[in-house]
């Protein structure tokens, strides 16, 4: 069975910093969604959790056990991915340097293992009777895969227009798909699941949303950590993340905050979302980000009508900014990627489309980059 | 550029122990061939070779530069892979331990890339045209995007039949691509455009053959260092490996002798060969390993009429051996897998199901076994 840490102590609203006692909080923080303001929680532990070591031999996200709700869990090798330098791309785009850090290098080929097996533990150690989460993607797939490892059933509620290679990996999982009328109609199904049934759901299903689960997200600020200790990503102006609702962003910012109070690096890159229309862009120039911002696009994986106030919050604090970038310039930079030796999803190549876009900007000071690849080119119909 | 490895003094033939000059040999040692008796060459390096270091921090192939004919080289991050471990399956098949190695977690999602980055170093060090490989899958994804990553030209020879993912991942690297009339098409044309264009091949084109470029097969030796490294690992029976030509387990075998000579550990695991059909089983019941040896099999991975006296070595001085295992029962194999977590494609499962069978015959004494998972389930036909 996975073992809980011992110093995590209770959770903490990270909007009105209201704290809370050890659960599972899967509609956010209670106060904060009274106000009709949704907001996530995030783990606080006690004041002898280990302080955070860095350059420590890589071995994976559990070298960073002490510092995570579950040190203890079923792990497929999950994290420490290979951060790649590109000279060349760089040369081109006038960059001292750029780095791009290969989470398709994850054990099913995404960073969401890193969230996946931290939610599965918590999952597991609670009794829950089975997880779910709403996917038609990679969330799906990570979580069906450590869900199969420790031997607990899963259900994916995804639609009929589900990309055949996530599907035939979810059929080939065991996991129980169930697939869903529209993308909105996903949401109802896990609601009632997790409200009647005790499922734990990895992905939250409330409108506005807040993010994933708190014990899963915390997974990711590994890969805050896997940055802030590389001397070349730490030297970046800008990191620049592939969003939707901002997990990943959020958990950069997070372990990399840690990385600051540990006095390991003195200050922070702006985190950059990418995303495939104006969300969170328009939520940065004052527009509501409880709204609704439709927009169809072929970034499935950062697709979505919604925003999160982690997301915000991640981009804000570290004087970050959001960048909307269009399907046709992204399609572009997939085959850059890919004739440098770079096969990726579109989803994940979103960031160097916008870093071009900051870059062209007037007065860009931007001249050293690292961008987040989050997933690989095999997710893709092929034919 | 590349930058050579000072210590490499020349190549040794691994069958009559002949001495070459550092140079390219394509068809492997001159003189076995003129005994119509194909066999490898591996580098060979001076006394003054750093001794090997195991235990270092992880960071990729890299990490082992010193004692590679190329310790300068295009690096997406390859290596360190995760080694994951199998509790439960392996108290179904009544072992004390199961491990998998997972090579899908290299760069391009296969093994292949420990050969491509030192392959194409070479090739671009001496001044090659263009890198070209005969492949319909793996070693040609892997060598299109390390040929991209370095800036050469790349020449794919295949076939109609290639599964569409690895057709689109090579049509997006862009590649130049060739479709033969069949498989042994591409070997004549892999051999003219070597002999007459000075193309550097990954993929032997001899008939029989003899492996991959020596330069690139040294990539695979620090697989079996990562193992030889790793308490659980080192502690193993058998690490079993998925053969068709035998690079990979022949560089298994390389590297933990190199281990052994270290003094890192004492003895070498059997390593076994799990093949689609018996070729090098029949070799190993006394059958001329020169032979042809055709088969069926959607394990296209390790297809192929042809054994190799580097695989036929790798087993025999390991004291080893090979296991043909049917589609179906690799199929069920493959289900097996995904539904414990591990997506993979169905040649990748075949040392599991050959475990299986070794472990079915009377008196099996095995305990601790290592599976060589080589690439993800992504690469097939996902409709
Ligand atoms: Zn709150
Ligand atoms: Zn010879």
């Amino acid at each position: 069975m996975p073992i809980m840490n011992r110093h995590l102590v209770g959770f903490r609203c990270i909007r009105c910093d209201a704290r809370y006692p050890v659960a599972d909080y899967p509609e956010g923080c209670p106060r904060c969604l009274a106000e009709a303001f949704p907001a996530s929680v995030v783990p606080v532990y006690d004041e002898s959790l280990p302080p955070l070591r860095l350059d420590g031999p890589r071995n994976g996200m559990r070298r960073f056990a002490d510092r995570l709700p579950y040190g203890d869990y079923d792990s497929l090798g999950e994290g420490d991915t290979p951060l790649v330098a590109l000279p060349r791309l760089a040369g081109e785009l006038g960059l001292e340097s750029l780095h791009l850090k290969l989470e398709s290098a994850n054990p099913t080929g995404s960073h969401k293992d890193r969230m996946s097996a931290q939610f599965v533990a918590r999952a597991k150690d609670r009794g829950a009777p089975a997880v779910i989460a709403a996917s038609s993607g990679n969330a799906g797939t990570s979580l069906a895969a450590y869900a199969g490892l420790a031997g607990m059933p899963c259900t994916i509620v995804t639609t009929r227009a589900i990309s055949p290679p996530w599907r035939r990996a979810l059929v080939m999982s065991g996991a129980e798909i169930i697939y869903a009328e529209d993308s909105l109609e996903r949401w109802v199904i896990v609601r009632r699941k997790v409200r009647e049934e005790g499922y734990a759901s990895a992905t939250n299903y409330l409108d506005p949303p807040v993010g994933s689960d708190a014990f899963g997200v915390e997974g990711y600020k590994t890969l805050g950590y896997e940055l802030a200790e590389d001397e070349e990503a730490a030297a970046a102006d800008v990191v620049v993340v592939p969003t939707a609702r901002g997990d990943l962003i959020w958990g950069i910012y997070h372990g990399w905050s840690e990385a600051i109070a540990a006095q390991r690096v003195a200050t922070m890159p702006r985190l950059v979302a990418a995303e495939p229309f104006p969300r969170l862009q328009d939520v940065m120039q004052g527009a509501d980000l409880r709204g609704h911002f439709p927009g169809q696009t072929s970034l499935v994986s950062i697709a979505g009508a919604t925003v999160t106030y982690q997301a915000f919050e991640a981009v804000r604090r570290s004087g970050g900014t959001a960048v909307a970038v269009t399907q046709g310039a992204a399609e572009a930079d997939q085959l850059a990627l890919a004739r440098a030796g770079l096969y990726l999803e579109l989803s994940s190549v979103a960031p160097l489309t916008a870093l071009r876009r900051l870059m062209d900007q007037p007065g860009s000071t931007i001249r050293r980059a690292v961008l987040i690849a989050t997933s690989h080119g095999y997710k893709e119909p092929a034919s």
